[in-house]
């Protein structure tokens, strides 16, 4: 009898962790990806503050399937899955299938703002880490030359959309780089001229934690510096403004857009599937496919109910889903199953500064340095490869003594078409 | 009386090293540069071939503004200098001197051949670096799903022009990679089955070098699977193929080019000087331009002669003529001068593969493990930044324990083009 096929769409956190739980069994493995490594999207934040290179927070598919007989990986581009013929379609031709985990993940929702989509910047794809980064060392240099003293103002406004993790962390990366590293680059350009407005549509910063540890953060930020805009949102935008529910316009030349998600493009190709909010798709509590058993969907794309709410998109979700699909396709192989799919929340936490972080988790609550260590701790531990910790590790160290970020190159450049 | 301003126009081994030996002195320092790093162009080629992150062999120059007091950066293209008025012209505006080193290095010579310069790469900017790291990586994702032969070989054979220490080093490395890394990356690609070939128009690769030398390089990186194609020309390419004077054509999808560098296009906009060989600007012994002993020339872009030939194009050349001009320009201004500038040859190295390298100095030999480990001494000693040197020194040492290398990510996506 030839081995039963597992394709993995998508090498996320959920794809990752469901390979790895397949990794050593008897099934044939295969992993797909647009691109040839995993990236620690949690991290892409300090790329584009100068404090990371990029090689840091990714890894190399194949080095995985080096180490792990029977499987393998194929950089193709996912154009659908035709579930009845059991093969998921890529740019690369069809890939038969006995088992398929869908794990494309998300992409940023600018909720059909058309001038915002095509100004904002985001942060989920490497490339983009690198232009963010360009793009905001870039603005240093215009200012530091430009005469116009509103333009130069504009220049050096920075606004952040969304309040939670992702938004207070880059917040408070961009001040610490404005004050420790560019403000002393830039001998012309005082910290107290540049302005970071951190604009979030709900009542409070950091939703999903505890109110003293929403206040503490909200407290931080502004001690540092941030300008906090709360029950504010964003309407609209140019090159050179962003504007607010309300008509106020913050001239700014710089916009960051992590107010919302929904499941990748991906979700929609898929025919016949029920979605559900943000275009994800809706499972059973097995996570697979109403009639299509040997399909699962886990990540930010699965529509997951747990006591009628869907779970949230982030990367611990995935993490349990990619493994509990996993341990699903072993235990089905010997003729068994397993009960359905639990989400155990460990808790939350964010990075607001140096020493600085607030972290909720089985009824505890840290703020402060502890919390602070903790946070660079497990994100040390669910970086993958020993030397992206030992590298990530070095920046910190190197930024925490020496105040300085090296990765601070501007490396736009035309860059030359990749083909066959 | 006002501080004395000098501009250096380019921050390549020339200018840096100008700059170095001006710091603190009492002169208005302002380094021009069309990238906002330093960069240590004798690594490239390891970050094209997967061993080093592009950060690690780059420098912002900010970095030195904010240790030099007196001295300042400006990010520009530099479009013309005007002589007579004493300014640099660049995109950003004029900047006015008393003294000008121009620094501006030199670019990549195809010698007039369009379809060359169309389809093949270069390394003389970081971006190239990174794209021919993807392009590499990428050639072998295609030839893994290839069912074509003759186009699985073709995707599998890489053509190198140029026999000098840029052409050895890069096919040594290449070799490397994919023994070591990438024929393991990929199952279905054996070593054997691909082509480095190296094509050189004298008889004899790294022709600075002793006779001894020559063959051990040559013999060595033919026995490590390099076909090495000696009194051989590249006339002509396309996407897909190479050709040989005399017509023989190579299918191959990989072109490296490092036969030939002429100055940088600088050179060509100033009016009235005289021009030698490979478009570089001919210099008094001094290093200044005939009446405007203000204007030093130094590095690629200066043609001077000694006994009678042009000094060679190459980065110990460039830093001793950037700080004969630096310390000339001090001498000037304390009412001395300083005896004509002599080059003094420190000698030549080349790596070819692991522990095994070639070095001429000073009328010694040496080769092999001694030859190696004093080139990797040297360029960790050259490189600047303490944390660029750790950074280098923790790859080389990985890619020796462990024979990986880690930076294997394909980057390659749209950019977005970074403006204000």
């Amino acid at each position: 009898m030839s081995k039963k096929r597992v394709v993995i769409a998508g090498m996320g956190f959920g794809g990752l962790r469901a390979a790895k739980a397949l990794s050593g069994s008897d099934v044939e493995l295969i992993m797909i990806d647009r691109n040839n490594y995993h990236l620690f999207q949690p991290l892409l934040y300090q790329v584009a503050t100068a404090g990371l290179e990029e090689e840091a927070v990714a890894y190399p598919l194949r080095a995985l399937t080096r180490r792990w007989r029977g499987s393998s990986f194929m950089l193709a581009e996912i154009s659908s899955v035709d579930l009845d013929g059991k093969r998921v379609l890529t740019d690369a031709g069809p890939v038969k299938y006995d088992y398929l985990v869908v794990a494309a993940g998300s992409r940023t929702n600018y909720f059909g703002m058309e001038s915002v989509a095509a100004h904002a910047f985001d942060l989920k794809r490497l490339d983009q880490a690198e232009d963010l980064r360009n793009h905001i060392l870039l603005m240093f240099e215009h200012a530091s030359r430009e005469t116009d003293s509103h333009r130069r103002s504009a220049l050096l406004t920075f606004v952040i959309v969304g309040g939670g993790p992702t938004g207070v962390e880059f917040a408070g990366a961009l001040r610490e780089l404005i004050v420790y590293v560019l403000s002393q680059d830039h001998p012309t350009i005082s910290a107290a001229e540049t302005r970071i407005v951190l604009v979030e549509a709900a009542d409070s910063l950091l939703t999903a934690m505890p109110a003293d540890l929403r206040k503490y953060a909200c407290e931080k930020l502004q001690s540092m510096g941030v300008e906090v805009l709360l029950d504010s949102r964003v309407v609209g935008a140019t090159a050179e403004s962003v504007e607010l529910f309300g008509g106020t316009v913050i001239s700014s030349h710089t916009l960051f857009w992590s107010a919302g998600v929904a499941a990748a493009e991906l979700a929609g190709y898929l025919k016949g599937v029920e979605r559900g909010v943000a275009g994800r798709i809706v499972v059973q509590p097995d996570l697979t496919l109403l009639n299509y058993p040997e399909v699962f969907v886990v990540g930010d794309m699965a529509c997951c109910y747990e006591e009628g709410v869907p779970l949230p998109m982030m990367a611990p979700v995935a993490s349990q889903q990619g493994d509990y699909a996993a341990r699903m396709i072993l235990a089905r192989e010997r003729g068994g199953a397993l009960p359905p799919f639990h989400y155990f929340d460990k808790g939350s936490m964010a990075t607001i500064g140096k020493s600085s972080a607030v972290a909720a988790a089985a009824g505890f609550k840290f703020r402060g340095y502890v919390a602070w260590l903790a946070w660079l701790l497990l994100h040390l531990y669910y970086l993958i490869g020993f030397r992206n910790r030992l590298v990530v590790m070095m920046n910190w160290t190197y930024a925490y003594w020496f105040q300085e970020r090296q990765v601070r190159l501007i490396t736009a450049k035309k860059r030359r078409a990749v083909s066959v």
